[in-house]
């Protein structure tokens, strides 16, 4: 089904929000057959909702859907602007103003008649429950075309979506739709393009989406046929199994919590260029408590010393961004706090401290687990916070992958 | 001057990527008196760029600014587009047709008859100059209206506003906005209101705008009367002074940085709820390592006594999450690490661990520095992601706050 996307409010245009509303319904469509193929941003004036109006219905769009501009205050006009479109005398609907008015003398506000507006109905149309707000959504017809308004609040819209909106798209397309989200980090575009080429070739029925950003290329697959589909998400996961993280839409975090949650493996963490974004990212986790004792954030060559126990000749001769180093903040952090687990990184994160020799953007991760003490090195090329944030990424999926082993061996 | 934005490609559409070019040129064009007043977003047609333009033209705008589909490949075929529909026979640029030609033998890359297109030039139009990708931008003009084509790349849509584009709108619009941001934490949108209601109120001609987040409200003030603008700008100060805590688009953690670093004054973090977040805030700001010698993320009981010598009989008496365990953190991190300042977190994120006595979102931060020993006590409610990062943005708001009443007294 194609779908055309009508955000209302001066907010979204003059830089006050970012839209992401549009974003969210592009997204959240897909598996239910949807399709947005055109987005509008409009100030909230009636003119600007007509011309819109006459615009999309022009277009070969199959739903119109609205986000804004339904509530009770003058700004709000989209209400009425639609009435007016689709020649609709709204009926007054007596029991929801009882109720509405019923929550508004309970939560202590005062009842105005401005509220009216939202009791009242299409008489041509119908309204989509508001199970978080006030503002009912408004749903018109105009030929095969349905027009529907939803609240800007994005709690409120999502909720709507979910509950009525995406059913009543998967129902009206009669299409089901496969989909799965396959997270990956550690490998490039380029590189999973080249390895899953031939089974996007062999496969043209089924639609193989890269979505890159810095911390991974997430793939998403889509495909009608039930049968296509299976085959081809176990192709894939045959060819780059390692690479990927999460077939649910989970965080890197969240994976590599749950796998130390489920194993009581304990850990800790010794930040130094990272300066406290690993632990951060672990403690985002509910119930980390169990298995992550903490860490230190060895900023200065002093805290290495005195709290990790790096010895100062390894300082000394390989300097603090090194592979000693990088080990000896793991061994330091892992008998300090008593886990079994000690992960540490060192680095440059720059846009200073950079020499020939150690270019800003070295890092080192080091890890201590078992009988496994390694570091890693990598040479990263961005600014200080993406540097930062990849180093991070990487330094969990380095957990990821030791801790699958040592589990599956 | 009234302008329109049209981003192109069906990544915007159909979830793969958010769309973040319109939302930035609304922001950056307001100081040189831009009003962005139509949003639309369409799939890399000719036909969806026919109507839109049609759409644009007939709209009261008098510039667009598309983003979008300048590039190479088959895909991009905005240019193309743009010709037609203006019905320009364009015109090849040998000379930077060379220029390229040069450049891709340099980077190694092998040069493509496609890229010819990168060299072509509007006869009714002119060039906009990339200074970091290849593909330039195209300025086409129907009647007094400006149309204007750049790359979708953020970074080089960017440069070409900055170099090009936002002069341009200057001296067309012909009149200069005076526009300043107030940032502002630890204040309310609604108590902002009603303290400056009368300021709002009695300089009608002087845009005053909130743009509410969860981390604080910045104050936009617009202005085209200089003598009113400053004269605002001195009576919110005058009111709100103690909330602003930026003036120059800073954010927190770079203010907090910059009066340590400035005042010499070295500081280490305790971190329990936030879990490493205020050493990742600080660490994300370059020249920081000169004061931050880093701190602990004492996730477990043991750590807070271990590491940071929190009494246990404190612990015992009062809990981790007290003023009483907030304060020996921070004393017990400013001793270890040797600094001038401690500081420290324990409270409850969340979801889980909650009580009736001790709810979830009970912060407690402790701050050491001189003669000053201070817990302050929070409750928020919101997610546990937020309440970290609500934390976190508090606790580098006391710092400030603290730091600013040492050196001023």
């Amino acid at each position: 089904m194609k779908i055309g996307v009508l955000t209302i409010g001066s907010e979204l245009l003059n830089g006050s929000r970012l839209d992401t509303n549009a974003h969210w319904i592009a997204k959240n469509v897909i598996p239910y057959s949807g399709e947005v193929i055109l987005k509008k941003t409009i100030l909230d004036s009636d003119d600007s909702i007509v011309t819109a109006l006459d615009y999309f219905l022009k277009s070969p769009v199959e739903m119109i859907l609205i986000t804004g501009g339904l509530g009770p205050t003058h700004d709000d006009i989209t209400a009425r602007s639609l009435y007016k479109y689709f020649n609709d005398e709204p009926v007054f609907d007596k029991s929801y103003w009882e109720k509405l008015k019923k929550r508004f003398i309970k939560k202590g506000f005062e009842v105005s008649n401005l509220n009216r507006s939202q009791a009242l109905v299409p008489r041509n149309g119908e309204i989509v429950p508001n199970k978080l707000g006030t503002a009912r959504g408004l749903c018109f017809n105009s030929g095969k075309i349905k027009i529907i308004a939803m609240p800007g609040v994005p709690s409120e819209m999502k909720s709507m979506m979910n509950e009525t909106i995406l059913p009543m798209i998967k129902r009206s397309s009669n299409i089901s739709i496969n989909y799965k989200i396959l997270k990956t980090t550690g490998i490039s575009e380029s590189k999973l393009y080249k390895n899953l080429k031939g089974i996007i070739n062999d496969n043209t029925e089924v639609d193989i989406a890269f979505l890159p950003s810095y911390l991974g290329v997430d793939i998403r697959v889509t495909c009608k046929k039930t049968s296509s589909f299976d085959s081809v998400l176990n192709d894939i996961s045959a060819v780059i199994n390692n690479f990927i993280y999460s077939t649910d839409e989970e965080s890197l975090e969240e994976v590599v919590s749950n796998i130390l949650i489920d194993n009581k493996i304990t850990i800790s963490t010794a930040e130094s260029c990272t300066g406290g974004k690993i632990g951060d990212r672990l403690t985002n986790i509910s119930g980390i408590s169990s298995v992550y004792a903490g860490g230190v954030i060895a900023y200065s060559n002093d805290q290495k010393i005195n709290i990790l126990n790096v010895k100062k000749e390894i300082l000394e001769e390989y300097g603090a961004v090194s592979e000693e180093t990088a080990i000896s903040m793991a061994i330091g952090i892992q008998k300090k706090f008593s886990t079994d687990i000690g992960i540490s990184t060192t680095g440059i994160a720059g846009p200073g401290g950079g020499t020939n020799k150690k270019p800003v953007g070295l890092v080192y991760i080091g890890f201590a687990y078992k009988d496994i003490l390694r570091a890693y090195k990598f040479n990263f090329s961005h600014d200080r916070i993406m540097n930062k944030m990849i180093t991070s990424q990487v330094a969990l999926n380095i957990l990821r992958n030791n801790l699958l082993n040592q589990i599956n061996n």
